[in-house]
This record gives structure tokens, sequence and C-alpha cells, in this order.
């Protein structure tokens, strides 16, 4: 079947499988569940504040009848409702919607979770695919031989990066409750429970709701580099560990069930790699002593992990056949310890070995696995009080500790060949194939860590260098002098770094860095990834610093192009880079290049980015042809959706074609990992999806695109690129509207993320980092920078009367869908009546009232533009959008009395620092909540009411935040 | 209602619950899963041995219809079919059967552990008492105010130690394995399970099958006290550590259902204690330095396992909400760690409450108190490094460690109190509770050890020591002398001990034990028990040599009567020392004494030691009582039947009215520690009966017996003492018989329990130790000194017209039922025609043909006599023993065969030591099993046909004792 025959219906490759069936499952049980958590939570509210919760019922219904009816008479009986609020009510009352809606997210990821689990019963056609469906898709549709697609498989490996997320909300310890909830409502729906089990079930959750809604959810400071390592490490922990070999086993089931044989243990189809402790950008807490920190704590955890294991298997493991080879191995390990009989007393722990017998040669060995990991926790233990230790080093010195995985590998196969060839093929395969995978995916580093910094830091460092040893300064210097300069210095023996180069703090930083990361085992690292990069020599001078301070080996350098004009100079940068032979010789046939999202959906708006994105991926892997280079993309993703969320594997499958080969790289980020691999289930499906996708996309990738349609897409992004910058560059008005209606100047209060937020300003925009920029329209309920200029691009060319062909991209473009199945997500999420709110509210100077309603034009015209184009009647009509659009309608009563409440808080605080004097503002009757004075006692210096009036605007950002954010 | 009511049939007590349905039920339902564990296992076994599994297929059926036609014919075609085998085949057959029934006594604990649930689930009348119930019946039925069962339940105790059984056939690993499959039979049998789970469940449970058929289930080396210790912590790892919490709550719910408030966080219903490591009678393995590393491990258990604990407890208490003292201690922790800024580098792993911020005061108190923990378990680790360093000092140098669990308790209230008070009840009782329960159980010590050595030994020390200082040999000074000597040592100030004392190694043990019991944390030592106690100066001579080697404070001394005239003499000895103002003074009202079966069953016959047992407990009782002193009775209590092994609860209900005063020490030995902790559900289980059971005889004992019951089981205990000894004693016939019939002599082979076996000898009875004695007599199933000289004892008072009043006494007296119900189970465990087969092939000698048939007529007489007194038709013709009925004839199949070959393998060893020489025995077609290969090349000297009989001759004992032995 080619690509182009029009199929009625529903967009390519989906199979019809979405039945209306299942649509009105999920949602049937959604809503049961929102039910339960939401009486839930009114019931403990109720015992805590028995009038208020009255009052919240009805402010509930109201806003129900409101999201239903849409009808004046009923938003002013809401607002009437939420103004006759004291201060300290509306206090709790925002607290209450905004726990509303974190108990209806846990709702929508418990339905995930139990959506999966019934497909895997097989009870639900499930919406999107497994790698079980895949397999045979695409064997008797795609008339692939099984033969290639296990050898795909065993080349295949995804790269998933967790990286810290700036906006993360909700704090740790909350997103455990909710964690804890989830759990509880599994239990609750998938296990046979007596009355008793179901209410201590229900009392379970009752408890963990009532923790959750005691805890003050506002984050009061900042978590550290090494904080956000350790919150990382728990899915691994908790899930990823366990996770990884029950989900191969079930790859090898889908292979059995095409004929083909189970994957070989040297295949890795996944590869992990963390930011937390790594990423220097813009990020002053990160130093050397941090890094080193993260990358011993990963490797305790790595060892920790793996002993557990090794216990486990050395109770299975009781057989006493096996081969010659390995009984030698266990008299070795017997005549070793009886040998160390005579200094028996010191060292305590490892004595049982003495009286182990020959024939249990299996345990025999694993107790010495076990004693050297034992070992191997104790150096690194060791290096965690001497801060001064080359852990490399200290690792190396000691015969007993592990230096990786290689020895630790070569005995487990042992283990394995000798369970296999003595008849005992099916205890080979149960637990101890788990552990030779877990050992293949993690070693005994768990994770690799990625190194980030700003490609300036580098040319300061070198020109500190340059202007010292007088060779002039390397700042000044163009192109063509640096990279003569690096390529000497690269193919010179001389050295360069001078012993007693007077250094700044910056510059300090930066060599530091280098010299910490040659004292670290380097299977802890990854790659070293220069964000901002835009020459060749922003590359070779990473290079340099690597040899300078003896890096052995050199970590890969990823160059990561951020900017629309990086994005398009990127091919450049890498030709000259590939055309160098010295450098070619170096990174002997592989290279990753990094493309980002985030700042460059600020300048040139969300079209011309995703194109720029699209048409660079395509440049860099053709340049990676030329020469012969296999090029692996690494993919920064964002959080919400903002930043191009797009579901896992759409995301994949929106691609180039041909651009993906059988490896990738994404980031995950802070909440994404809480969603992907809070649960078991959610990780399996994670796992699944990524698997499949990219399998689909190595080997059968979609058609190129036709000429006419590239042509079309980069005149839209010209066009829309344009309008954009037409509003919010040229337009004098526009700064001063965004200031007055979205909280963006509030925003600093929030502290979230271990990144210091720069100072406030009334400069202009391109001071603004994304986050705040995505962030403040977000609170608004109008996205602007998502689709603001689309529907120009949009009306030019149906203008151009290409509306058939529009359409036609839409329907057989996978790309152009995905783009646009965001875009009408976040039409969806809009709400441009919240925008007149808080335009009539907040936007007081004359000169800017006209320019709100052009806005809301501009909004609706691309509404309806983008509606025709995919021939949608109305938002999210498609069945594959039915069930998204339950949940953004069961969550809409939550957040509607959050921005009503939110703006009032705006108007207040805006008034007092226009100089309004506070007490006259302050009703008669108030009292501050106990809140308020338990937070003043911290020496706060604010009026309680103004400290009151700030946590609600908190409270109710966050709230929205969680309202809107999309979750699986 | 009063205890004379006759009422038609069953028991005092038991109410009719058993239901004749649950009966069928629960036999419905163990039928089910023993077919398919053996399905499971045959399917194994096929899978390595194609043609012999038909050959078991028709040995099981031929067993089978053996079983249940008794006939000869039928018989004699199952020996036949066995005695055709060829010697591997036969060592593969006997292993099969043995596997098959360790995995039927897997299906009977699933079930038992099932029928709890169920009964929890309260679908079956259950039929032993919960508390619940127990609680309830106690209000309407006893007519008891609820206040006093609070309040008894608040002081009262039940302690469990944990004692390594010295014939655990089963090996650990294998144990475990059994563990996994009865969690994949709960799993398969209680979870609603896709078929594709179903699967992997049943997949589960035949690769854990697999794994046990391919252990070699003869324990190849004795384990180490510390190996014992270690297996003993794992049950509070797996069980009793997160158990007992939970079983407070269901008590705290209990006590609601009647109205009352839960348990005061001082109560403390079970208290745990551990002889392995601490017991040092006969085994010369403990030495002082396994009694401190078996210490300190416990010690890192419990620090460990409160770890997790308080970590939980920070994500949970993440409130900011707190009373004003509890802030202040949260800004002291962080002001400290503050303080210590300045040296931040060395001390690594706490830094992170530096950035904890005040208005999460529990999280900050609670990560000092892991900090503190942290740096416990590090002084424990020093501790184990430096076998020199006094672990009680380094503990109390150290102000970062906890010695003990005072400073950790007030913390944890300072929480739970602040919790209250801000309104969080709810939270404050949900995981904070528990944790403080463990706290108040575990403390930081986990279990406390008891010490055990023999009497005899101390002797010898204090004569080492009198005879060095020219005082003359303490060993050959009367009762008197050493009285006297002891007193004034004990009042006086003068030091006895020399310094530079000569010792042998026996003296220098005991004197090094004592010294070292005075550096380790007192509260990790239980009681110090002396086995084989005869006098008072026993007693004292412990308390004198604590107070040489400075122990303080001291441990209580527990002296432990074994034999008839030590039981018969404890009341004197007790009264001399309760006389005696100093030790009166000393014990403070609180003295605990030890009654031992073992020993008693050898030389005085059952019913002898059990009324001599039950006389002695009373006047211990009386005398305690005289001085006013609290007597604890520490019942060892046996695992086989052998040694009295009644059902928990009935044993603490067969006690003599008004012995058990709210507390009661009971040990638990090896495999009892399996069934009984194995599981949540039995662990539950347990503490429930007991709890139950100690209630009862505290608040509600039964009547006293009359006089006239007391004398007639005077006269029977006389009489079957002398009926007992006239056989076993003065028969000359008997020690030739014993050694002839039974595999006495070839037992010394199995390496069982870390005591060293006595050399073989054909000397007489005395030499042997009780569980050979027993063990033996069980592999015939003639259990000959259970019964032997009940008959006589019965018919003396029958002749004398006295068969009412035995039936009064069978039918209300619950000792006497106890004891009877026990025999009658023995007597269904019999076969009396094995005996007779055993003596056929075995006892040669013409002398003694006749003695088999005297003791068989004895069996008959008494087992006649028996339900005569008892009103039963038949063996186990009661209700209530329906379901053990059917258990035993589950198991009977498979025993019949390993009698068999058991008999073949004495009879072919017998002729080889005969001097018959092997080759003529050799079969022609001879060749080696490939394990008899394996266990050669250990350097074994035997040909290897014998080398494989003596493996088939264990692995029989094995089979038929874990057949015979009786689970839940």
């Amino acid at each position: 079947m080619s690509l182009m025959s029009p199929s009625p219906s529903g967009a390519m490759g989906q199979n019809l499988g979405i039945s209306s069936y299942a649509i009105e499952v999920n949602q049937a049980l959604l809503k049961e569940d929102d039910d339960l958590l939401r009486q839930t939570f009114l019931s403990v509210f109720r015992q805590h504040h028995p009038q208020l919760a009255n009052k919240v019922d009805v402010i509930f219904a109201l806003a129900q009848a409101w999201c239903m009816s849409e009808s004046d008479s009923d938003f002013e009986m809401l607002e009437k409702r939420l103004d006759a609020l004291t201060p300290d009510e509306s206090i709790l009352v925002s607290s209450a919607f905004s726990q509303l809606l974190n108990l209806h997210n846990v709702t929508e990821e418990s339905i995930t979770a139990r959506v999966e689990k019934a497909a895997r019963l097989g009870e639900v056609e499930q919406a999107t695919r497994s790698t079980n469906k895949s397999l045979q898709r695409l064997v008797n549709v795609k008339g692939l031989k099984p033969e290639d697609i296990h050898s795909a498989l065993c080349k295949q490996t995804v790269g998933l990066v967790f990286t810290a997320h700036p906006t993360q909300a909700t704090r740790q310890s909350l997103l455990k409750k909710y964690g804890e909830i989830r759990h509880a409502m599994d239990r609750l729906h998938n296990t046979r429970l007596s009355n008793y089990e179901r209410l201590e079930c229900l009392d379970e959750i009752r408890s963990q709701v009532q923790g959750a809604w005691r805890t003050d959810e506002i984050r009061r400071r900042k978590p550290s580099p090494q904080d956000e390592s350790r919150e990382g490490l728990t899915y691994f922990h908790e899930t990823i560990y366990s996770g990884l070999p029950v989900f191969l086993r079930r790859i090898d089931t889908a292979l059995k069930n095409i004929g083909q044989p189970m994957l070989p243990l040297n295949a890795k189809l996944f590869s992990f790699g963390a930011w937390m402790g790594g990423d220097r950008d813009g990020n002053p807490f990160v130093t050397p002593d941090t890094t080193r920190d993260v990358v011993i704590g990963a490797r305790l955890s790595a060892a920790t992990l793996l002993t557990e294991q090794v216990e486990k298997l050395m109770y299975e493991l009781s057989m006493w056949r096996a081969t010659p080879e390995l009984k030698a191995r266990a008299q070795q390990v017997q005549a070793r310890h009886a040998a160390e009989g005579e200094f028996l007393e010191t060292k305590k722990n490892t004595y049982d070995v003495v009286f182990m017998s020959i024939n249990e040669p299996y345990r025999l060995v694993l107790s010495d696995v076990r004693a050297r990991l034992q070992r191997t926790k104790d150096v690194l233990h060791h290096c965690l009080e001497h801060a001064s230790v080359n852990v490399a080093e200290a690792l190396e010195a000691d015969p007993e500790a592990y230096r990786d995985e290689t020895e630790l590998l070569a005995t487990l196969h042992m283990c394995y060949d000798s369970l296999i060839s003595s008849g005992d093929i099916h205890i080979a395969n149960s637990h101890l194939l788990d552990v030779l995978r877990q050992v293949r995916t993690f070693g005994l580093y768990l994770c690799k860590l990625d190194i980030r910094q700003e490609s300036v830091k580098h040319t300061e460092a070198i020109d500190a260098i340059t202007s010292y040893l007088g060779l002039g300064s390397y700042k000044e210097w163009n192109e063509e002098q640096r990279m003569e300069f690096l390529l000497n210095e690269l193919t010179g023996k001389r050295p360069l770094l001078p012993p007693d180069l007077p250094m700044t703090p910056e510059v300090a930083d930066v060599i530091g860095t280098f010299r910490m990361l040659a004292q670290l085992p380097n299977d802890s690292l990854g790659a070293y990834i220069i964000s901002m990069s835009h020459t060749a020599s922003d590359v070779l001078a990473v290079v340099l610093m690597q040899k300078e301070c003896g890096m052995t080996p050199m970590l890969q350098v990823v160059p990561l192009f951020e900017t629309l004009d990086d994005l398009n100079y990127a091919e450049t940068a890498m030709r000259q880079l590939f055309a160098n032979p010295w450098y070619f010789a170096h990174i002997n046939g592989q290279q990753e290049c990094m493309i980002g999202y985030s700042d460059s959906g600020k300048d040139a708006g969300r079209l011309a980015a995703a194109w720029g994105l699209y048409e660079v991926q395509e440049r860099l892997t053709q340049v990676a042809d030329e020469f012969g280079v296999h090029m692996t993309l690494f993919h920064g993703r964002g959080g919400t959706v903002g930043r191009g969320g797009a579901p896992a594997h759409l995301a994949v499958l929106s691609q180039p074609p041909g651009t993906i080969r059988g490896t990738i790289r994404v980031t995950v980020q802070g909440e994404v990992m809480e969603q992907q691999f809070g649960e078991q289930e959610s990780a399996f499906h994670t796992m699944d999806l990524y698997t499949s996708a990219v399998l689909e996309a190595t080997l059968a990738p979609t058609e190129q695109p036709p000429k006419e349609w590239r042509q079309t897409m980069a005149d839209m992004a010209r066009t829309s690129c344009d309008a954009y910058r037409a509003v919010v560059r040229e337009d004098s008005r526009f700064v001063n509207f965004f200031h007055s209606i979205t909280p963006v100047n509030e925003l600093g209060r929030m502290n979230i993320g271990s990144r210091p937020a720069k100072r406030r300003s009334h400069g202009s925009i391109d001071t603004l980092r994304a986050i705040p920029w995505i962030f403040a329209w977000t609170q608004v309920r109008f996205h602007l920078p998502v689709w603001l200029g689309v529907g120009e691009a949009l009306n030019s060319m149906i203008d151009a009367g290409k509306l058939e062909l529009l359409q036609d991209m839409f329907t057989n473009w996978m790309f152009f869908r995905v783009t646009f199945d965001m875009l009408e997500m976040v039409f969806a999420k809009a709400d441009p009546r919240v925008v007149k709110m808080y335009e009539k509210a907040l936007v007081v100077e004359p000169g800017l009232h006209g320019f709100g309603d052009e806005l809301l034009t501009k909004f609706h015209d691309t509404e309806q533009s983008m509606l025709t184009v995919m021939k949608h009647s109305r938002l999210l009509s498609s069945s594959s959008t039915a069930f998204l659009q339950q949940k953004l309608q069961l969550r809409a009563p939550y957040v509607a009395p959050l921005n009503i409440l939110q703006v009032s808080c705006l108007k207040t605080l805006r008034a007092i620092e226009a100089g309004k004097n506070v007490d006259e503002l302050v009703p008669a009757d108030y009292k501050p909540s106990e809140k308020a004075l338990a937070l003043m006692s911290r020496g706060a210096s604010k009026h309680p009411f103004v400290a009151g009036i700030e946590d609600t605007l908190i409270i109710t950002m966050k709230g929205i935040a969680s309202g809107l954010k999309n979750t699986g």
C-alpha cells in the first residue's frame, strides 16, 4: 500500500482501533474516579472548615453550570460568589481548587495506567501502539521480514536523559502523596478487596488527601542540584531498574510471536542519562564538586541496586551442577578466602564465605561478586569523605573494587553459560537473565551524566590563556584565526595551559570543571553539550580544553543550536568540522547534535521554529551522510505544551523521515519523569512507545514530503515569523500590554528550580527567559506565543487558493499534522472569555484598549482557518481527541475560579505597588490566617494582608499550571 | 456456665463453629492445590527423566491404591515395583517423593494462610480463635467488663524466643524456594489475574519447583551460629517488623468494637528474643566473639529497618503546623548544622539538612534522627572491624550515636504530640503511630539475645578459682559450703577473680563470655539461662560470675530444670533462693524459670514428663506467691510432635490455671519459624493466637482440677514411668532392638545443626541425645517414646473401674485432653505395618524376634484404651481433626515408598558393614549417577555405589521427617 491512498477519516497509521466504545469506557471510568477523589477531598475540607465547605460546593456547582452554559449570567453569579470571600477564605478556596486539580490529574494518570493494564489485559483496543502490536503490523502490513525486525531491534538504542525542570510546580513531597493516592486507587480497582480492605484503601486515600491538604504547597526554598539528582534517582529505584528487564521480556515474547529468537544479551534498547548536577548553563550552584557528588551518588545507587539482585541470585542459584571452569572459579574464590584465613579478625563481614561448600559453585562465585560490590561502595564512601581523592584512581587502585562492569559481566556470563550447559536453561533465563540485562544497561554508573555549558564561557577561558601567554586576545579573533589556532594546538604536542594562570572565578570554574572530569570514572559521563553554540570553533574549543586538562578518553562534544540563526548556520559549522581531517578522525564516524526548542519559540513564533528544526535535522543528516558519519539527533523536549510537548511517539514519528536510524536521544523533564516513570505501568508504556516508534521510524519511514509541501511550509514559516515579530517586536504597545495583562512581573516570587531568576525588568522581551514568557501567557489562558502568526500564514496560503493543498498536507504529512494537532490542543485550552476578564480588570492604560481586541480577533481568525484546514467542525471533534476533550471539560470548573481569584489578587497587589496604602484595602473584619502568622515568624517584613494575597496569587498560579498540563 | 454441665459432643470452649462445610471447603481447596503442585513437579521431573517419570506415576498410583485398600497384594506390587529400581533410579525416585512431600507441605501452609485470609474476610467460620472474636466472647459470654480487658491487654506481654533447630532438615535455600512457591500460589488464588498473568504465575511456580528439584537437598556443611542468627533475622525483615504494627491496629479495631480506646503507646504485647549465637550449651562454636558479632548484627538490622521507616516519615510529615517546642527543636537542628558549616567538606552525606526550610519542622527533626541512626551504624561497623573495641562504650562515647531508644522515642513522641495538638490526629495515628510502636517493641536491638550455658561449666570455673586461691576445691564442697561461700562473696566487697588465673580453654571460655557480656549494650541482652541446673547454688554461681566480671546491670538468671529429678527439686531450690534476703532483694520481685521438655521425655516417658512439668509449674508459682514474687514461666517447646508440640494456643490454655498472669515466654524453633512467621498472614495468625490465648488464660482461667483427677494423674504418671523404664532400661533386648530396627546408627551421617554430633556408640541409651532418640523412632513410624507406658497406666485405672473418671477427665480437663489429642495424632501418624516391615528386614538376631510383637501388642492395646477413654470409634474421628486426618491421608502415599526404600538401603549398608564386600552387591549394569561422581570429586573415599546408597538413605530420612511434621 503506497502512502497516497486516501482513506476516509482519521490519520495515517492510526489503525481504526480507537473504538468509540473504548473512549466511552475511559470517560465513564474517569468520571467515576474524579467524583471519588473530589468527594474525599471535600469531606476532608469539611472536617477542617465546615462553613467554607458549603461555599466551595456552591462555587463548584456554579462553575460547572457556567462551563456548560457559557452564559454571562452564570459567570456573574460565580464572580459575585468569589468576590464575597474574605481574604483568608480566598486563600483556602484557591488552595482547595488547586488541590482538586492535582487530584484530578491523579485520576487522569491512574486512568491512563488502568487503560494500559486493561490494554495489556487486552480489554480495550488500545489507542496507541504497543511493541507487540507493531511488530505484527510491521510483518504483515509492511511485509517486512521478521529477521530484519530482529536485527533492527538488536542495534536500536533510545537514550532517555533526565533533566530537572525549571517549573516543577508541585513539590516532591506532594508528588509522592499523589503517587500514593494513585497506588491506592489502582488497588481499589484492580484487586479483589473485601469491604474491609476496600475501606482500608479508601482510608489510605483519605489520609494522603488529608496529608496533601495540610502540607504547605508553596515551595519555600530552592532545591540544590544534588536534591534534583537524588529525586531523579528515585525513579531508578522505584520503577526503571526493576521494570526494564520485565519490559525486555515482553519484547522477547513479542519476538517469539513472530517466530524470532529472544533479544541477544548485548542488545541495548535503552540507555539512561541525566543533567542534574552536570548542567551548569546559567546555574552557578553547579560546581565541579557538585558534579563529583552526583557521579558518586549515582554509582553508589548502582552498586546498592545490584547488590540486592546478587543476593537474591545467591538464594536462587543453589544448584551443584556447573561447568568445569565455573567450578574452577568457585575453587579460586574459596582458596583465596582460605588463604586470607590467618588475618581473619579484621575484615568481618566477608567471613561466611569460608564455610560455603564447593558444591554450591554459583553461590560461591556470587558471594565474591557481592563482596567486591561492597568494597566498591566502601571506596566510593571514602571518596565522598575526602573531596581531594581522585575517584577514578581510587577505584582503579583497589583490586577488590569494580572499576566498571566488564569483569562483573564476564562472571555473570560464566554463570549463565554454566547453567545452560548443565541443562538448567529454564533457570538461566529467569532471574539471572534479568540481572545480566540490568548490568548491561545500567552498568555500575546507573545513568551517564551529561555536562552542559555555554559556549561563551570557553571563549573567555581560552581568551584568559592567550592574553596571559601574550598570544593576543582570543575573543577578538575572527573564526579563521580561532580555527587555525585551535587546530595547531590540537595537532601539536606543546602544553598550552600554564600552571600559574591568573583566573577570574568564572574561568577558574570552567577549567576546574574540566580538571574534575578528568578525575571521574569516564563510564559515568555522557556527552559534553555546548549550549548556544554558533560556530565550529565552539566545538574545537571544548575538545582543546579536554586535551589540556588531560581527559582520556575525551567526551564526545555535542553542540546545541538554539536560535534560528544558529540553526540555519549549523550545517556549515558541521561541514567545516567534518572536512577537517583531524576532527574527522577524532570522532571516528559518530557525531551527535542537539537541537533545542526552547528559546527558538520566543523570537520567531512556533511555526518558524518547528520548520527551522525540521530542515536543520535534514541538513545535519545529509552533511553527516556526505562524510559517512552516523548522526544521532538529541531532542530537548519541553514539559508543558508551550514547548512543543507532543506525546512521545508522535514526536518521534513526526521527525523528518530517515533522520532516525535506530538511535535517538530525548530529554525527560521533571514532571514528565513522574508521569512517564512514576508507575510501573506507565514506565512500560513509555518504553513501549519509544521502542515501537523508533523501530517504525527506522524500518518503515514515511515517504519524503513532495517539494510543493516544503515550499508552502517555507513560505508559511516566513510569513508567520514576520507576523509574529510585527506584534512582539515592532508594536510598541505589546510590552506594556504583556506586563499588565499577565502576572509576568509577579512571577519572580515563585522560587521554582535551582536556577536563579533574572532580575525583573521593564526592558524588552529579549531579556526574558523562555519559561516565564510561556508560563505568563498560559496563566491568562491565551498561549499567544504558540499561535501568533500562524493565522496570517494560513490565510496568505488560503488566499493564494491553496486550501486543498493545506488540507492534503494536514491529512498526509505527519509533521504537519502533529504541529497542528498541538495547535488545536492549545486552542482547546485557551479561553478568550478569561483573557477578556484579565484585560478588563488589569489593562488600565488607555492606549492599550484596542490592542487586546486586535489580538483576540487574530486569535479567532487563526482558530477558524486552522479548523478549516483540519476539516474539523469544532475543536477536538475527531474521535482520537474525544478523551482529551473530556479531560479538559472536567478540569474547566476547577480552573475557572482560580483565574477569577488571580485577577482580583493582581488588581490588589498592583494597587498597593501603585502606592495605595495597605490599610485602606484591608477589609474591616480582617484577621490574619494562622498560616500567614506562621509564615511571618520567619522574618518576612510584609504586612500580613499582603503576604496572604501573595500566597493566594502563587497558589492560583500553581493551580492553573497543573490544570493546563497534559498528562499521558 | 459452670465447667460441669455435660454437653453432647465436642470439647469445652470450642464453639460449634467448625462447621462441617468449612472443613469440606478446606479439604476441597487442599486437594486442588496438592494436585496442581504434583502435576507441576511431575512435568518438571518428566522433562529431565522421561522414562523414570512414568514409573513414578505408577509407583504413586500403586501407593495410593495401597493406602486406601490396605491390602497386602497392593503392598507387594508396590514393593516389587520399588525393588525393580536400579540404584541411581532409586536415588531419583526417593528424591522425587521427598520433593513431593515438601511441596505438599507448601499446599498445607498455603491453605492455612488462605483459610486465615478467608477467615479474616470472614468467609469461613474459623476453627481457632481470633482476638477480635475472643474479646467479644470475653465480654458477652464470660460477662467481663471491657475496661478489664483493656487494662489486661495493656499489661500483657508474650515473649517469643527464636532458637535454631537442631533438626532443621530442609536447607534455607530450599525453604526460600518453598516460600516463593507459596507466594505464587496465593497470588494464583487471591488476585484477579488475566490468563497471561495466571500463566506467568504457574510459570513462576514451575521455575521454583525446578530450582528446588535441581538443588542438592543434602546439606553438605554445618551452618555457623552467625548463619543461624542471620537466618533468624530475615523473619524480622520480611514479616515481623512490618507486620507487628498492622497487628496492633487490628487489636485497636477489636477494642473499638467493644467500645474501648486504642492500646496506649507503652503497651508491649510482644517482646522478641533469640538464642542463635547466645546458646553455648554443648556448642563449642559459640564463642564470646560469636555472641558479640550476633549482637552487633541485630543492632545493625534494627538501625537499618528504622532508617527506612524514618525516611518514609520524612516524606509524609511535610506539614508546617507544629507545637512551639517542636519548632524550637527544629531550629536547634538547623542552628547546629549551620554552626558546623565551616568544616562542611569532610562529612558529606548529611549536608542536605542545611537547606531544609524551617517551615517543615517535622522533616528537620526527622532528618536529624536519620543522621544519628546513620552514625549509630557507623559506630557499629567500626566495632565489627576492630574486635577489641568495647561496643557499649563506643556507642556511649559518640554523642551523635543512639545508645538506646529513649532519646529516639522522646523525639518521635514530640512529633506525635505536635501533630495531635495541631489538629492532624488522622496523620498522627497513621504511619507515625506504627513507627512509635516499632521502636517500643524492637528498640535499637531488634531482639534480645539470651545466653545459655550448662551449670557444670560454672562449677568448674569457680573450682579453678578456689583451688588456685587455695580455698579448696569448689567441686568437692557440698551444697551448704557452696551456698555459704557464694553468699559471702556476693555480699562482700573483695574481688575474687585473680588477674593471672591459669585457665583451661573451657574455663577461659566461661570467664571470657562473662567479660564479653560486660562490654555489650545491655538492652541487647535478655536472660542468662542455666541448662541442667540442679541446685540454688547453680543460680548464685552465675550471679557471682557476673559480679566478678563487672556486669552492670546484671542479667536475670533463669534456671532451666530439665530432668525429672531436677523438676521435683526445683521448688526447694527456688524456696532457698527466695528465702535468702540478699537474693530476694537482688531480683526485686521478678523471677523467671525455664522448664524444658526435651530430655525429660527420654528417661521417664511422656506422661510422667507432662505431669511432672504440670506440677512443677504450680509449685514454682506457689513458691513465688508465698514470697510475693511475680513468676514468669519460660516454655521451651519442641518443633516436631515428638517433643510435645501442640498448636500454640492449646499449649497455652493447657497450662495449669493461674500460672499465666499476662506474661509468658516461649521458644520458636527453626522450622516453626518458617511456619509461624514465613508469611504475613501466618505472622498475624500466630500473634493473634498467642494474644487471645494468654488473655483468656489471664482473665478467665479454667477451674482447678479436682483432687481426684490429680491423684489419678499422679498414679498414671508413676505407672507409665515404671512401665516405660521396664522396657527401655531393664529389658536387655531393647538396646539391640533399637539399634537394629531404627537408623539411629546411620543418623550421625546427616550433619544437621551447628552442634557437633556425639560419637556413635553401642553403649546405653543414656549417652543418646533426645533428638536422635525421637527422630530414629519417627523414621520407622513407631514413635515408641511417646506412647510407651501410657497403655499400662490407662489399663491399671480402667481395671480399677475408673473408666468413667478418665473419660470425664478427658472431656473436662484441658491439660488431659491436649495430652491425649497429641497422643492420638501420634498414633494417627504411626503405621504398624511399616514397623513390621522394618522388623522383618532388619532385626536379624534370633533373640529379638518376639520382642517386636510384644511392643506391637502394647501399641495396639494403648491405642484401644486411649480411644475408649476418648470415646472415639477410630483415630481422628472427631470433626475438629477431620482436616488433619485428610492431611495425613494425602501424605501417606508419598511417605510409603520412602519407608520401603529406606529399608532396602539399610539392609545393603549393614551387609557392607558386616564385611560383605561391595562388588558382589553392585548390580551388573551399574553406572554411577553424575551426582555421585560430582560428590566424589570432593575426595570422598567411598565406593560410589555406597555413596549413592547413603545419599538415598539421607534423602529418605529427610522426606519421612517432613512427611510427618505437622504444619500449622
